[in-house]
């Protein structure tokens, strides 16, 4: 059956047909189309547009449609195009004629339109849950090794030394903002197109707000046109996704990292590292790669669907039937990637000694040295030189600072003193940088517990 | 001066100068890099971190090389890197070893954050005041042609008869969701980070708080690392930016269209029009092309920013020192693409009877048919049928409905009554497709209402 | 069976069984496996590094899993990981032991490698065999219509008469440059890495150039880690494949605005065109728009592939897993569009009244008076001018060009004459421009010649 | 002067003035614009349509003009739109009348394209001259520290021993391949488009083909239209550069790896170091890190550039100025990044007992154990478990290979003997890797030796 028939002299070709069909992607959307349809038969009866009893066959008969596709007992056909026609083919052949009555004051323009504003809604949500047991995953395992300190890092050069914990907990942060956005993203989903019919509205007296109560959007559209020509919530929803990449890849990089030889900071667990088919003693953090490789899909997405959208005249154009598999792929692939790094961080062994070891080396206090010349009057851009001197001095002798007497620091300045001992310590340093939002165990502790509370607030 | 000499053995090199240095690109931040000085020299004085006296004569300092810098008396030099390190070499030659004491507890890692965190906040309100501004337009165009009929376009062929207002409105909405997300966009730019010094807070008694309420900023971070190594803010602008421009490209695509000789719908003012330098008949549309072109300039500048972005290691890492530029390409490219919109659409003719020939041409009204069919019984799908038959019908016959006598009409249905002549008018046509956000005349004249309240109750 | 099973404490857990598993993509390579297989086998033997008996014995066996997979009798397992693990899983199945062998000398890496690279250049020949398809295609369009008479269009104004072939032409030349590149990225992918191993070559004496030879390579790597390292082939496919959309997507722009009521150049097939499902009299250009909105699936796949590469240090990382979706979903997409294409050029029906009516409108000639003028001894600067002032003349009193006197032609210029009336007609406009690579029939007739003998010289 | 202006009523406002003017970006292809201005005034004569002392007049003046330019003593206006109109607005101040002749079967979309043309393979040829230069100074120190042993990695993890040089010299072929492709670009930029004109050829007798052989073109164009409406050469331009960029992102990604207090590779020289303005122990890779960043400046301006031209109608369009910028910006980032890059290799200095020491450690020579019993007649993959099993054996002990007696060997394998220890020594793995390609030190220096050859064969 094709919904337009009736003027065409031949028959699309198969290979157009192919083409054109778009059933094998949309499909996923099943539930969607069938709630949609449900609750515009229904508005179309409480408003009199068609009879109470048809209404109710309808309905009946796209449960068990629904029931047959769930149970794997429906067929989908190619020459039926799309998850919207397919539906309908079945619908007319358990209730006949009546069953073409569910198109009345609508077009596929905006049934479209509404299918895929519930399923992206939904995506936001899932991949907002999914989010969030990361974030659950990542405040376990900062409490796990509160007090653990490691070098805090820039330039991929050791600065100073910073609380494990405070490090894993910027990307709690990271993850916050993106399910901050995915809430937004889905409210803007929300608006239900039904009712927008081809691209001007029905002259039939529906009722969109019905439909859209019943189905649990936010509003309805203000302007047929935009309705159905308006595809922002999936570009916005692939963007999201995008940003949300990009902080994984981050984290991955990270893995990888101290994965290595040379940082030997974390331990993969075994069940997420595979090995070579050729080099026995390799334990390689595929999963962290794979995420980070996988960045790449999600830009890739998102340049896809903005560019399919460019300069495309009001209102539906087929281009946009583009939108769904970018849409699916997204969704799929960012949901994979954040469960695997959930088991990553829930599993990885931490190798605090290592960290620590770093955190001493590598005149990471050199900080401490121009602060405690700072406190002690020294003008900023002076106490950073003459820390910066005195590193000079250490790295030519082949020394720590905890090595130089303090005769020696005094020839530097004549400020220093006893204390800047203890100053140097990496202990010092952590609980010294006490200010809000600092690395210090007070501070991370009740930025973790912020961070509880935030969760624990979710609905 | 370098702010990092004390340990170098060598200076840089003149190339690698030239290469790191980013003075050139962020000298364009100077306001912002100055009111967050003096903010952090008031807050350390309020917490006798340095003198009362010492902070007003920085502070006095910096409103004078803020002077210096608008008159174009400033000299800006490449050796110094950057605007950060530009105006504290002023500062100090003006007062001396004290403008040393600016840098205590800051670091040019949460500087330069604060900095691209008030210009970017302060670009989305700029935008979204130029978004605005295009929306009037749109609204005054809308009110000057009510009651123009154009043929409404999908698959760039003509389906029914719509108002032009309403297709332009539907632009409207789409600027709407921008301002939308601007907003957002924004309210996130404005964390202050200023106390996360190079990535893990400072041992200095700071107030966070009393800084980003000096200038503005909704919060204060949450984690130092974060602070610095966070970019989502500029990430998100320059999305909202390339939506934009997506909506743009759609906007041009249409007057491009409209402009040509076989739409014939619009004429382009001839102050933003440009000629042929071979071909004196032409009358190119110009602006609004470079307006669509344009979008790939947006959209490079998204991708440009993700990519450089894609698995940095925490916290601040110089790859990041591209943000900038993107940043203010960015906004200069989407601010200029908004004022020619406005200009095109607030001068632009428009030809009501062209659009009004095309609304009555080519069976935009063979819905009517089906949905008059429709409402007398007969199944939407089967009402269809009978249309697109009697479409075929009148193109072999090359005539239109309005031809043909009721008695051909009835010879494809007996529902057939004298009024379908009525119904087959654009203008009937039109009135009838009243369903909330629909095309009539009313409808289109509410959304109107509820646009211009929109807009009267911004801030 | 996995590969790296020797050292590892724990099973892989199920979740990241599937999420490193690629069986279900890279399946698709199992030809290019084998031969790569057979060819190591066999060279393996002859350079006596596995008995002669033994490789024979694998060989065979390789040929019969080729057959069992054809035949949909090979059972593909995601435990195994990718296809290379499985076909040696049947393998060892199959032969027992001495299967393990063919792994001699031999890497997954290098084996990748090779698969990938003999599965590109392959793609690359197809796609430029369907580009072929498409240049045959447009040249028998363009010779059906030889004569047809349309407007050129710069800025989508009418600029200057034109022949419909010589516009069809273009096409043609700008996929030339695609095969081009394709043949010669088809070259770079032409290069074995077959020896090169993990990473840094083997201790066993191979002979890499005679397994290159066996399988058709035009040469062999020049360094190990280059050779596992490198995935510029694909990169350089997927761009050539984006090239060729962004053409074809200009071909699909004009196929849409053509077959639109307002230009009405053309009427695509029944079988290639859909209708409305609420509108009966629409018929839509669906091929060419979901053509057209596929560029943005080819753009996001380069940009995909391109930020996975990012960065990625020497030499092989999982990132590098996300390459063959890439490919693969690039060389189908594009295969299939330029089937589309083909078979839309093939059947669209041309109205060649249409385009010539709006030839004669609209000024188009107007750079021949300039000419004529210019070649009468006025700067041409001036001629323009002149003729720019006649468009507005008879613009004011809404003629053309055909309806002024010679007398009134005079008042602009004393040095038209009589002559002037034959310059203006489009068949005098399109001959007269007989340059080399011009509109004349006479040049557009040898254009067609030299490209099919382009195409006939095709190997 | 506007080249347009006679038919116009109002001058374009000057808002859109400064829209649509090209003249600050285009001022840069001055050079092109004048030779190729030249070519065209002299083949004008030679065919006798305009007087040979008029050309030669033009000429003249036109050598004035681009001395005029060069010495910063002509004067660009904004209200001359773009470089080929203030050219010729100055020509005819010098000339009078007779320089309007010079627009005579020329037009500007035609003139552009062959500046552009011109530009772009210019460009092709100059980024190839400083890849060739980053290539020498990778020979250079691949020669220095010949003999130099490092771990091999893959997935970050040490693999194998490898030779630094060799791992270097993977760069090298990389760049090989960028200045084939940069070659092949150049050579289809080389195309002369002079003649087309507006889009349809010219009535003048013009000879397309001494035009294009006085400026060095390769051949003229086939076809008018496509000859204004092609822009392949930028995008492909872009796209090399793209891919080049990527080469250098992996080469500045190991570079920062290895500056790391963790991998302590290489130092690199004070001149391309900064420090910290606020921890005076740092020194910043800041070079190879913004090299790094600028990619994803490539990548953008790729997709920028892809975007622009979808879905363009031929032929010439406004969009398209677009292309000017990005070809600009991407000719000027890998230049400065090739010039970055050739600085850091060359100065930066080698702890070779870092990388050796890393080589011993970390069973990178659990390959030779396997290698060691395959070549006894083991079957590869039950070697490789054998290996994989010692590798554990010693974790579990805390020791490496070496420190195993020949029982504990033959525990695992009757096939260990004493040669076993010399098997394992990271001198005797690089040693007999020695297949082509390999990364024994013979196969190496055949290797510089073939890349010194490629570089001296260049032209």
């Amino acid at each position: 059956m094709k919904a337009w028939g009736g003027r065409f002299e031949k028959r699309a070709g198969v290979a157009a047909e192919a083409f054109t069909s778009s059933i094998s992607v949309d499909a996923r959307m099943y539930a969607e189309d069938i709630e949609g349809s449900i609750a515009h038969a229904r508005m179309l009866a409480a408003k009199g547009i068609i009879p109470a009893d048809e209404a109710e066959t309808i309905v009946k008969a796209l449960d068990e449609i629904r029931r047959e596709i769930e149970q794997g007992a429906f067929e989908f056909r190619e020459a039926d195009e799309d998850i919207h026609l397919n539906i309908e083919r079945r619908l007319i052949e358990k209730v006949g004629e009546v069953g073409g009555k569910l198109h009345t004051a609508r077009s596929r323009n905006d049934q479209v339109a509404l299918d895929s504003r519930l399923y992206t809604a939904r995506c936001a949500k899932a991949v907002s849950g999914k989010v969030e047991t990361l974030q659950r995953a990542i405040i376990a395992k900062a409490k796990a090794h509160l007090g653990a300190i490691m070098p805090g890092y820039t330039h991929l050069q050791r600065a100073q030394p910073i609380l494990f914990s405070h490090h894993l907990m910027a990307y709690f942060w990271m993850l916050q903002r993106d399910r901050e956005r995915l809430g937004q993203c889905a409210r803007r989903a929300s608006v239900s197109p039904l009712g927008a019919c081809a691209l001007a509205g029905t002259t039939f007296p529906i009722d969109p707000s019905a439909v859209a109560s019943e189905l649990g959007f936010s509003s309805t559209f203000e302007n047929s046109i935009d309705a159905v020509s308006d595809r922002d919530y999936i570009v916005e929803f692939i963007f999201c996704c995008a940003v949300l990449m990009m902080h994984l890849s981050r984290l991955c990089e990270e893995l990888v990292l101290w994965s290595s030889a040379e940082f030997g900071y974390i331990e993969m667990d075994d069940s997420l590292s595979t090995g070579s088919s050729i080099m026995p003693q390799k334990k390689n953090p595929d999963v962290a790669e794979i995420v980070r490789g996988k960045t790449g899909r999600l830009y890739g997405d998102l340049v896809g669907l903005l560019t399919t959208m460019k300069a495309l005249p009001l209102a539906y154009n087929s281009d946009m039937q583009e939108d769904k598999e970018r849409l699916f792929d997204s969704s799929d692939t960012v949901e994979m990637c954040l469960e695997a790094c959930t088991q990553m961080i829930s599993t990885m062994s931490v190798n605090e000694e290592q960290m620590a070891a770093n955190a001493s080396a590598g005149f990471t206090n050199a900080t401490e040295v121009a602060d405690y010349l700072a406190s002690r009057g020294t003008a900023f851009r002076r106490a950073h030189e003459v820390s910066g001197r005195l590193v000079r001095y250490c790295k030519e002798r082949g020394v720590g600072f905890a090595d130089l007497s303090l005769d020696e620091f005094r020839r530097f300045s004549e400020k220093f003193d006893r204390d800047i001992y203890d100053f140097l310590l990496p202990e010092t340093c952590v609980r010294r940088r006490s200010s809000p939002g600092g690395t210090s165990p007070e501070r991370v502790g009740e930025q973790i517990e912020r961070a509880e509370k935030l969760l624990a607030a979710l609905p």
